[in-house]
């Protein structure tokens, strides 16, 4: 693979530059640059510039508005909502995290509920930002059908990722961001592309039988939820939060409303904020941290998130496969 | 092995006569042989008379007051936190659960956060309560160590439970209740009884390795949790929520503090108390349901809960192991 230098600042100005040809006004772009820059800062590749030629369909298809305002609104004394009018997620995060945080720091906890967005980055920017501010993270969404229940062999929920951030005043937080699907598709066709097989467990090819063979996999057959009958019960947990609970869509409705353009399906998610301050009082964090030594110092146990935040203190160029630049360059 | 046929009911006196004989007063045996009484009606064999020699443990070392009051606060708008006293967990729910269904219907989501109280019941009839008045109920609680951080060959997390009940207003909920191990430990012992083999991933033996022995797990080895790496970010995510955050003990502290009389450790619960009325608003209910119709149309799938339920359906005698009844029945 070749690959090109960018700085972070170029990353963004990349982005940035594509957005605005293509239909975002300034703060969209801002925003969906920020988000798609931090990503690659990260190396949570699969969720940076790899994703834009996928929000320039949508913004071209105009299923995205590149220019939405979301409108917030507090409809219960623990309950934000924010209606997306079909910004793409980043956006309607920077309108809801600042308020989820506020409210969740006065009552204890809060729920962020997000309606009629459009979400394909990753999940621990939210949860990371509401763990900045000293609360606990919880956010999920559901996608559209790629993964069967345990015991079926069809699709149902989407690989529906959860994520929890553990805010440590003073040093990065512990954040997961899991698709409850045991792999993505996207690591999955990796796979058939290298000629490697997948573990069992990853999927059942076209005739609900479990395979090792991605090709199987990723050719008419179907997903599996990670940890059998419990990752499933998560993943159905996932569909009931992100979907009726705040009144968007399940992942089979998503797949229905979409007009498949490649770009991120309308959608809902879900987001919890809790403050250990107001639960557990002072000291919540010593204790915590206690925790987190014993936990690390454990040989083979890694803190979640401890990767990115290790890529985060690299402020150099990032290298990135010169196919996707050139791709990106010829959209604007 | 022999059974017994003993009504409901005589479960209940059973469990009541007992308790009342060894330290109890009225109201902590009345609510604790109830919730025996229910996980025999619902086929949750290892939750029912089982336990109560363990109880009795607890009441006879005076680990457990049988006369406690637990005391309830409301310490933030949406929080509310009971101190156990050292009542066993029922008692404590009977206080916690009506408040935190209360406040969860006005904030339109609230935290039941437990302390100094005994846990060693199953997880779902609190979080039934929760569904049963409409809202969505999600509850955790640790134990004392057991499993392995994914990639660690010695024990850091409880068996870990965590249950979610979803409400469906004329119906059962949609209930799950699962230990974040692969396996409990009581399966394994019951394996190894029984000369099974164990699935890969159920645990590791004393020297840290794989095995589908169940000696080699129960004798020196230790649990995994279910999914891999993913699962093990769960079972974190419990000894965090049921620990620092209400300020109650990591499954570690909770072993270094017990006096391994058999019965169940000090340590808290977390409970969470969340509205789809107040979130989405009417509808909610046939929204969902047109998802659970969905689910459980596709063959190999059961909606989780839906067994117990059908146990519960039966309103005769249940049959008991004899041997534990006649060991219930020494202890009074």
């Amino acid at each position: 693979m070749t690959t090109v230098s960018l700085s972070l600042d170029e990353i963004y100005d990349l982005a940035k530059k594509t957005l605005l040809a293509n239909g975002c006004d300034e703060d969209n772009a801002n925003i969906l640059s920020d988000t798609i820059m931090r990503a690659e800062r990260d190396g949570s590749l699969s969720h940076g510039l790899f994703r834009l030629p996928a929000y320039v369909s949508a913004l071209k298809s105009k299923k995205v508005n590149g220019k939405a305002r979301p409108q917030i609104q507090t409809i219960a004394p623990s309950i934000i909502k924010v209606l997306g009018n079909n910004a793409v997620a980043p956006m309607v995060l920077s309108v809801g995290l600042p308020a989820v945080i506020d409210l969740a720091k006065k009552t204890g906890v809060a729920v962020l509920a997000i309606t009629n967005s459009h979400h394909m980055a990753a999940l621990w920017p939210e949860t990371e930002a509401i763990a900045e501010a000293g609360l606990v993270g919880i956010a999920c969404t559901s996608y559209k059908p790629a993964v069967a229940p345990a015991g079926a062999i069809k699709p149902l929920y989407g690989t529906n990722p959860i994520s929890f951030a553990w805010p440590r005043p003073g040093k990065t937080p512990v954040v997961y961001d899991m698709a409850t699907a045991f792999m993505a598709m996207g690591e999955v066709q990796v796979a058939k592309r290298e000629g490697r097989k997948v573990p069992l467990g990853t999927g059942l090819n076209k005739a609900g039988k479990e395979t090792t063979d991605p090709g199987e996999i990723a050719d008419g057959g179907v997903l599996l939820p990670f940890g059998g009958y419990k990752g499933s019960s998560i993943a159905m947990m996932v569909e009931l939060l992100a979907g009726a609970l705040i009144g968007e869509s399940f992942s089979y409705e998503t797949a229905a409303n979409d007009n498949n353009d490649g770009g991120p399906p309308k959608g809902g998610e879900f987001i919890l904020a809790i403050s250990p301050e107001k639960i557990a009082g002072p000291g919540w964090d010593k204790h915590a941290d206690e925790f987190f030594k014993k936990m690390s110092s454990m040989e083979g146990v890694r803190l979640p998130g401890e990767r990115r935040h290790k890529n985060r203190l690299d402020k150099g160029p990032r290298k990135i496969n010169e196919e996707l630049i050139n791709k990106i360059k010829s959209l604007s």
